[in-house]
């Protein structure tokens, strides 16, 4: 299709988290016929990289967090042997994963292998990195909710993080919070403190996520992460297909054959997805308040317990800046509004 | 919630289309009370213009573009009821509907009256246009697929519907094509050309309709529609409550509160909508190549009857610069297609 408006633009790199990020939209029950189906289409389409695994990263699947349909060696394997040209990816966030679970994917053919942390925790990622580069495949680093700090301080932390062997750095909106000009600032202060392609990974809860990464590309990003359909929890992920076309159109270079694309984003919407995601009004408010969306289940829970209204708790827990993993802050929340309603 | 950035920015109105241009995407079938019940959500959220009608507009009702469950006049006195402080709009494309409907519309309570023509037909929104400032009410004119044609020449066209007596003036994406340098060009020039308020309407195909219509105001737009949850055909509209949450981080004034707006979409979702508007391959490239998203059924039906894909038709209606109306093209598209093809 002609739809193009030049050829000029940046080259742009596609890393597909449909069969990762995605998986937290089915709570990690993804299929090897499944994994398989999409990952073989998005092979054919040219897709540069597809990441696998569990919603959390490798070593995550736990009765805490959610327990996986696959192990990691079922994910991986059925992943690798659908792949002909794609490179195979993985996530780790340390603590969930270790460098067993690192040498582990890396024995079943990861090619790219990602660490990430909170925002503030770059330190976290030397070890892992260091094997990643050891291992010999491609190192690349992550920070999570990126938005709870500034454009210096993510600057700061990515430069680190390249200090520790990464191939790659950039953030991720984990919040869905960002507005482009957000994004504009942080994308820029990263690329101008470091000397490796930044990365920018976005969620739809303000309907922004293709927009953000757009204006990450212009201020310099060139790893974009989506997913098909926006195929995520709650609001979704950027949705890949819509990326690819915008791209397109604006002279950006991604290397990937959009029709071939579209019959895996259907593919993923017939096979993968049990619906498609939407914004309600809990993710807005979550990514309005800059709130972790893993904290949306247990808010509702919650706030039908003790009558509020999940908005309110929402808007305290962002208040608070709660990060994933300080879940026992609801109750606390809810605590303070239950006695300031009385 | 205190998630606004400042409070200077601009003041910007908001016109719900959601029981107009939503009616696309459930074959014009809402029913008395579930209009009803989203009027007075949207009245006490602070909307300021709630617009009805069958989703071509007055008079569109009828066995070719397809029949409401209720006429206009069942609709009008439904949502007129419903309101207290948000005037009540009404919709209309001359040819569907008459001089005749549009005084029945008045009668019945309606405040705002929008005259819609092709992006370069102007010319035959001259007369409705001085009937509405006969009558009183606030006119406003707008283009349709305003992408076929550049911003002078939309320029031209709404300096001319503001000499017809347009007290508001500008743009619908009908096909969901742009990227937001494109509207900001357009409204731009929009501006620059006339002294009344400038309109934008966006659709979502892109994924790119909140972006758009930031676009829109910073470029000078004051008078921006959307729908609640997206609520219209195939990949949407504007999503309403996403668009006033951006907004109002950005520092623009909508005057909407954005609690009882989300209570609002709520009520969309629950009581109105049969699924969320997704953007799925055949939506975003009629986005793509600029085909108007109402081709989708018969596009789809004729690719099956001829076993051809979708979304080549499409990129040969869009080449072909096809508009509302020329259904009859896609018969020729897919004879051209299929000799094409042997």
């Amino acid at each position: 299709m002609e739809t193009g408006r030049g050829t000029s633009g940046a080259r742009v790199a596609i890393h597909d988290a449909t069969l990762r990020d995605g998986q937290h939209a089915v709570r990690h029950q993804l299929a090897a016929e499944q994994m398989r189906a999409y990952a073989q289409a998005a092979d054919r389409a040219g897709v540069p990289v597809v990441e696998v695994g569990h919603g959390n990263g490798l070593g995550a699947s736990s009765l805490q967090i959610g327990r996986a349909r696959l192990t990691d060696d079922a994910m991986l394997a059925a992943v690798r042997e659908a792949l002909t040209s794609s490179q195979m990816g993985v996530f780790m966030a340390p603590g969930w994963g270790t460098g067993k679970d690192l040498r582990n994917a890396v024995d079943h053919g990861a090619d790219v292998v990602r660490i990430a942390a909170h925002c503030t925790e770059a330190a976290v990622t030397e070890r892992h990195l260091g094997l990643a580069r050891d291992l010999g495949v491609e190192a690349q680093a992550v920070l999570l909710m990126s938005h709870m700090v500034g454009p210096g301080r993510l600057a700061e932390q990515c430069a680190r993080m390249v200090g520790f062997g990464a191939q790659a750095v950039g953030i991720m909106d984990s919040a869905g919070h960002y507005l482009p000009t957000d994004v504009t600032e942080r994308i820029r202060a990263i690329a101008a403190a470091v000397d490796v392609p930044v990365i920018f990974h976005g969620h739809n809860n303000l309907s922004l996520a293709v927009a953000n990464s757009v204006a990450a590309v212009e201020a310099g990003a060139t790893i974009i992460d989506a997913c098909a359909r926006g195929f995520g929890a709650g609001a979704g992920n950027t949705q890949l297909e819509a990326l690819v076309a915008v791209l397109d159109r604006m002279g950006h270079r991604t290397g990937i054959d959009l029709r071939a694309l579209l019959a895996a984003a259907d593919i993923a919407h017939e096979q993968l997805l049990d619906e498609l995601p939407a914004i309600d009004s809990v993710s807005l408010i979550s990514g309005l308040t800059g709130v972790f969306s893993g904290f949306k289940l247990p808010v509702l829970a919650a706030a039908t317990a003790a009558g509020l209204d999940p908005l309110d708790i929402f808007a305290e827990l962002g208040r608070r800046q709660a990060v994933a993993g300080q879940e026992d802050l609801i109750a606390v929340v809810v605590r303070d509004l239950t006695v300031r309603a009385q």
